[in-house]
């Protein structure tokens, strides 16, 4: 019987372990501090952020595998011994959760949501007039795969998509292409709905700053899910506040969790949502567990091994 | 040169001045209190909620026509003159607005938005993990024009999508039917984000009270976008502060405004919109005012007439 140990210390944890029920019936499911004694034989680790010290005090964890893509919430642990396989999430609620989650907060910006929501604090009854789908420009900035999928559930309900990519791409139906520094300000200028959907690289660093965010259309919005360097907040504060640009939602910050001093968390024009955009699925994850056990049981490489010397 | 008086006393009106502009080339749009003197000509009206007394000031006005589609924001000014001509709004973004609506708020209660707001206004980042949107059972209670595009909207992101209604309906690919009171209950068992999309009649008054709320499935939600009489709120305040509910959406009260010192204004589980699910968009209103004077002025007469002796 596997004997799979549990490791997330967030309010609705719970909802994983029939998850996992399903996806490896029989499973000996262990949630943390539950774990029992490491001389009760093998386990494997399923975590989000460990304790510091915690995985050294169970020699019997054969593998562990990680809840989100990223890994530096186990590495950055200076005791983890270093022989213990390390295996990245790669489960296909990911592109399905991102493509949500763009179309939820393209949806609310279009309908004045944050606008909505700072108004109930105020309890005030004030109705907004919101312009048709097809009369709002969305630009999504990186068009990776996580961008395509975002593209695609936006078309249907009519807006005007474009993509800017630093390098050419192939052209898809319906959505206008913007490639390279040449192009980035057209993008710009051309888009109402910003969504940023960036990796972190020395490029991308601040690319949205006082002058680039100062050309796009008065009452332009932003949306980041990519990656926090992405904004300078600073600036992107200083236009919601002289009303150029007219809201922002941001999931992925510089420093997580967001700090709780920030002025963000009650700018009247903000919205926060901590790092949730595209997020592990506990079916689909449960299922990627149980496969790559069995690949391990039979001695074979698991799916996504993460390579200590590259890391990642 | 057609003269078109607006009267819209809301932020954000001035979207609608481009939309006229485009719609009636040449317009010559005045926003109030911009109108000039009644001496200037003939004038139509186009105007929500206007201040009382403010329209007989102004005998050169040929015609109201009404933003909305109810109309006693206009003939509740005992000074109207009776014998000017109202014409209620019917616009094509009535339906497509409730489709985006209706999948804005679907999406939110399915990624636990209404807790990330609640969250953040506690400065708390607080990650939580939805099911994939193929384990969320929708029931739309209520399936005519706008419920079929609002199912319609919901299918392409995998929901299962039930619908309600009280005479048997032609099936339709893809979403389960329930009929009459005989399947409600089994309706409600299987609805974990229900929206109501019922008219206001005897039978739907307080058709969601405790004993029916109750047989929805623990951490249900439920959004109103129909009529605001069909939710005992009392009962459903009782059922999110116990529990069993984890979330509304309500956009349609049985008083609107809502009053000032409704405590649902600051209700942590509780989003409130100002009746604005469905709602006149600036371009296809625009079309249909342009529409409609141009019929006026060939003596023909306009769409959507009120006849004042029936009230609607």
């Amino acid at each position: 019987m596997t004997k799979l140990y549990f490791y997330l210390d967030e309010p609705g944890a719970e909802i994983w372990q029939p998850a996992f029920e399903a996806a490896m019936p029989g499973v000996d499911y262990r949630p943390y501090p539950h774990w029992g004694s490491p001389d009760e034989g093998p386990a494997y680790l399923f975590a989000w952020e460990p304790e510091p010290g915690l995985v050294a005090k169970y020699p019997n964890i054969k593998a562990i595998f990680s809840l989100g893509a990223g890994v530096d919430h186990l590495t950055r642990d200076p005791d983890l011994p270093t022989d213990i396989p390390i295996i990245r999430m790669s489960d296909d609620g990911l592109k399905e959760g991102m493509a949500e989650f763009v179309l939820m907060t393209v949806l609310m910006h279009h309908r004045y949501m944050p606008r909505m929501i700072a108004s109930q604090q105020k309890r005030e009854w004030r109705r907004l007039f919101p312009p048709l789908a097809s009369e709002v420009r969305v630009g999504i900035l990186g068009y990776g795969a996580l961008g395509k999928v975002s593209a695609a559930a936006l078309k249907p309900l009519g807006y005007q998509v474009a993509a800017w990519s630093r390098s050419e791409k192939e052209p898809e139906h319906g959505v206008e292409h913007f490639t390279g520094t040449e192009e980035f300000e057209a993008f710009l200028a051309r888009t109402d709905i910003l969504v940023g959907l960036l990796p972190s690289t020395p490029e991308t660093t601040n690319l949205l700053n006082k002058d680039t965010m100062s050309l796009m259309p008065k009452y332009a919005s932003i949306i980041n899910v990519g990656r926090g360097t992405l904004i300078n907040l600073g600036d992107m504060v200083d236009l919601l506040d002289d009303g150029h640009l007219s809201a922002a939602t941001l999931d992925v910050f510089v420093k997580e969790p967001l700090d709780q001093e920030s002025p963000l968390w009650d700018h009247p024009k903000v919205i926060i949502t901590p790092h949730i955009a595209s997020i592990t699925r506990p079916k689909s994850a449960a299922e990627y567990v149980a496969r790559n056990i069995e690949r391990i049981e039979k001695g074979l490489q698991p799916e996504n091994l993460l390579d200590r010397y590259r890391g990642y």
